[in-house]
């Protein structure tokens, strides 16, 4: 297992063969043995295959063409609504309709996907997590007819990979790990964690097609700007409040 | 892999041993090869052993002993407070202290969380989630010195086994997962879904025990009363604010 966690690339060019029926249903079984709050599993997970309902998906995804190229995407969701019509039907009366449930759910569903993703990999899938899912959750929300009580949070697209990327890096173990409480970084200590990234030959290639001073700039001016940042905010949230996740 | 997957159980009893240095580090460096949003790694991991400390913490979990008894528990954040300071040492305007990149941050925790899990479990260490983090995470942020830009989402209670409970029920696998669009349930769906959990020893016991009619009414009257869910809501989103997540 540690060998499939250590070796995860994000793939995504595939190629087209289906993933046959077994292997797939082994990979959601993965899934549905995560830890769990309180054994509720308020998650769900929607496999689409139908071409022509990933080509309505893919605009949701920016048009990333893996999308509908690989032969399946995994939507997975925060789920309140199968556990609250249980309880409905049992004359008990729900009350996971707020903001304290959508974490746990969150939670939960992630745990699950990351299972998900790692039972695929082992197998010799490849998989990519899709961050536009919330961008364009309401519009996933109709497509995929989810009832009130069902948000999306991230998607899988997975297949067959037809590439092989390098390993991508990370931070120094030093910048997410602290022991026993959390050291607080000196302005010096930033500079040094991410001293290595900044001098990369990629930095490097992406400070000059931008035109821009520094890395930390490519984020804040490029990829994730202020604006977008708070569009996508906004608008989740009031999508969480919709689907019945704020009711307090 | 798979077979560290599917043999997945929480553990609540632990050995007094440590985990070895060398395992440890494996085990923090798989949680960090996980996906994340744009490589930002929003998350940080405090990796608590002393003793004394984990003895502050045991309230905030409710007194479950294992806090104790365990030789390690993992604080699992959001944090967006490393990569903001980052962007404004380089004269960039990080805009991330809101809902979306709240979001975006615990989808990223929660990955590499599961990796953790699985790195530790596939070892040979037993863990258990500990959803009661989200519950007291304004006391957790006192007692680690979580800094704004930062706050608590789970905790894993990491160690030797003590115990070999049998492996956990879940729904059958048509409860979570949907082809193609969500496909909405019919009251016998439900109640199909659940028949086997409804029928078993445990529950029965539980019903006998708690003397309430069904399972459900476990769930609302005694696990996760209206009023505690309520609670948890609004203290977790006051918490959200008063940490920097919900600047908009």
């Amino acid at each position: 297992m540690n060998n499939t966690i250590f070796k995860h690339r994000s793939i995504r060019r595939f190629k087209s063969n289906p993933i046959e029926e077994e292997l797939l249903q082994q990979i959601l079984e993965a899934a549905s043995r995560a830890s769990t709050c309180g054994n509720m599993q308020l998650y769900s997970l929607i496999v689409t295959r139908d071409k022509a309902l990933r080509e309505q998906l893919l605009p949701c995804h920016f048009g990333q063409q893996m999308v509908v190229e690989a032969p399946c995407i995994v939507t997975v969701c925060a789920d309140i609504h199968r556990f609250s019509m249980w309880c409905e039907q049992r004359d008990a009366k729900p009350a996971y309709d707020n903001f304290g449930w959508f974490v746990t759910a969150t939670i939960d569903a992630m745990l699950a996907a990351q299972n998900l993703a790692l039972a695929a990999e082992e197998e010799g899938l490849g998989i990519c997590f899709l961050g536009t899912t919330i961008y364009t959750a309401g519009e996933i929300v109709r497509t995929l007819e989810l009832p009130k009580g069902v948000i999306p949070l991230t998607s899988i697209v997975l297949g067959y990979p037809d590439e092989k990327p390098e390993l991508t890096d990370r931070l120094p173990m030093d910048a997410v790990v602290h022991y026993e409480k959390y050291k607080d970084y000196t302005a010096a200590e930033i500079d040094e964690l991410w001293a290595e990234r900044e001098e990369s030959e990629l930095t490097k290639r992406l400070l000059e097609e931008n035109g821009l001073p520094n890395l930390a700039q490519i984020f804040t001016e490029r990829r994730y700007t202020a604006q977008d940042n708070l569009n996508l905010s906004q608008s989740y949230f009031a999508l969480l409040k919709e689907r019945g996740f704020f009711n307090q």
